[in-house]
């Protein structure tokens, strides 16, 4: 059972006030008495919480007996307020979600449910690690760690591209009237499920040929079973939502650092811990490690894998599970 | 003024005989006595040879004064044999030109026009290469020397990928009936350009703002007037076509090797330079290096570059062109 938060009157950083915004979350474990073993788990493109718990068991990388874990869905990911469950924001022109409006969201609910004000560990990988960033330099006191997993905290130009693309290979489709989809837009999700194949795994995934370990027949078969069906799940008005919020994600566009992105890096006081995979052509770890040399205590440990981006979020992929399980319990334990 | 080679019922590798193909050419330089200087550089994807000749002059690549030059134009450029000046390849469902029928026709040309059985050099780029691989392995005792840039005699899996999201991106515009576009793909070519850019460049040329020395003012800007528009300039039905002989491209797929992809690669005996760039994201360095192990007579010299897949082809980019210069001169010497 999944529970909802509701917030009235929710002012958005696009300038829309949400009469009624809707933050969907799930909680893992036991908040203890002095709630200090809270470890909040924000979403990743396209994920719903179902999508991410299977990592969350005791033998896994987060363990339920010993931690709360919140996930709060991401606004636009078709569980929280999305264009998919809400008449008002699709049809506003100029409209998205940002971070700033995640956090801000996430923030109430942890402080007015569960009177949590401090955050043991925010864990997130991808756009779950730009929402890590972003409480990193939103509420510098009251996080005692990151892991940040392939992600950065501002989208640089090169992902931008890769974003534009996607956003127009949706919108190509005929159904696209230039405001909504008027039915499903079958040729839309081909196109962008062969870029985000092309993508979210390195060459050499390709080149060895792992998906076919992962039971697939050829490379066809992967590219429609695994991506075209991953994606055809969801709306595509949703899926355009979180394009938008990640294209906008940059953790200096609030009040606080007014676009000053070092200063805001430089104000992350939690032990950080930047997990770029090696072979991620997105989230590079060039741009990474740039992000940690910024932020006073993190420490740089990339995860040495041929799953290019995906190597964060190690599903069926137990080399780099347990990499990434050891180093987040070490890091844990410091 | 360019020239045109006529080919009377000449049979494609996918099993239409054309009735008459045409290749359309251009020479630079003289050809001398004992036809010894013979250098040939095939065209590469959506370029004609107008767009590569910039290379061929005395203190350039290709030196026009010691060099006779031939540019053949790649089935499908829109300048020989196309979609667009031929309504029956058009309307031919399964129709597809390889590069065994470029070479064909090149071959052809060279011998009946010329009196040429021996090249000095294929140099390449691109899909260019690919046509460099294919001479080298088809014509083994002809060819003297090849310099192979940024290319593969076979399409890797990765770059299969992300030749089936540019396709699926023209595709997927309304105007595409199922075989042909009826009027502009407007929304297909904005896909296609940012899929391409997204790709053809390196996540280091954008990070560091490369375009901004090339006039551009932003990104956006680099985008439509550099990208979208060199796409533009073509007829997306040539597109595709140089598209589907891309992805086919495979140096074995012919009755001489059967399929034996090492034989074919072994039999080359042309002095052969595989020259990748260290950044190419679908011509990865790593292909290439695999490819130079399996031809005997290679040398493998990658340009270090971060202008990706473009550092083969260095317009406006001197540090990599004078790499190139110096290399191809000593190439050529030895």
């Amino acid at each position: 059972m999944t529970h909802c938060f509701t917030l009235l009157n929710f002012p958005l950083q696009c300038g829309v006030i949400l009469p009624e915004a809707q933050l969907i979350y799930q909680t893992y474990g036991e908040l203890n008495s002095d709630r200090t073993n809270v470890i909040l788990y924000p979403t990743s493109y396209g994920a719903q919480h179902t999508d991410l718990e299977w990592l969350i068991r005791p033998d896994r990388i987060l363990d339920p007996t010993r931690w709360f874990i919140i996930i709060p869905n991401m606004f636009g990911n078709g569980l929280s307020s999305s264009p998919s469950n809400s008449t008002y924001i699709l049809a506003k022109d100029g409209f998205w979600f940002s971070h700033l409006d995640n956090i801000h969201a996430q923030e109430k609910l942890l402080r007015e449910v569960f009177g949590i004000e401090h955050l043991a560990l925010v864990y997130g990988w991808s756009m779950g690690a730009q929402q890590a960033y972003h409480w990193g330099a939103l509420y510098s006191d009251r996080v005692e760690k990151i892991i940040a997993l392939c992600g950065t905290a501002r989208t640089t130009d090169h992902n931008k591209i890769f974003l534009m693309s996607l956003r127009s290979a949706l919108t190509a489709d005929p159904t696209w009237t230039g405001t909504r989809f008027d039915g499903i837009p079958e040729r839309g999700f081909k196109t962008f499920a062969r870029i985000y194949a092309s993508f979210a795994a390195s060459q050499e995934f390709y080149r060895e040929g792992l998906y076919y370990s992962l039971g697939y027949t050829s490379l066809e078969d992967y590219l429609y079973r695994f991506w075209e069906a991953s994606y055809r799940k969801r709306d595509p008005h949703n899926l355009l939502s979180m394009i938008d919020t990640w294209l906008n994600c940059d953790v200096s566009n609030n009040p606080i650092y007014q676009g000053n992105y070092q200063k805001a890096l430089a104000s992350i006081k939690a032990k950080t811990l930047v997990m770029p995979a090696t072979t991620d052509l997105y989230f590079t770890p060039e741009d990474c490690q740039n992000e940690a040399k910024m932020i006073p205590n993190a420490e740089y440990l990339p995860i040495t894998s041929i799953w290019g981006h995906r190597a964060g979020n190690p599903y069926q992929n137990h080399p780099d599970e347990t990499f990434i399980r050891e180093a987040v319990r070490d890091f844990l334990l410091r």
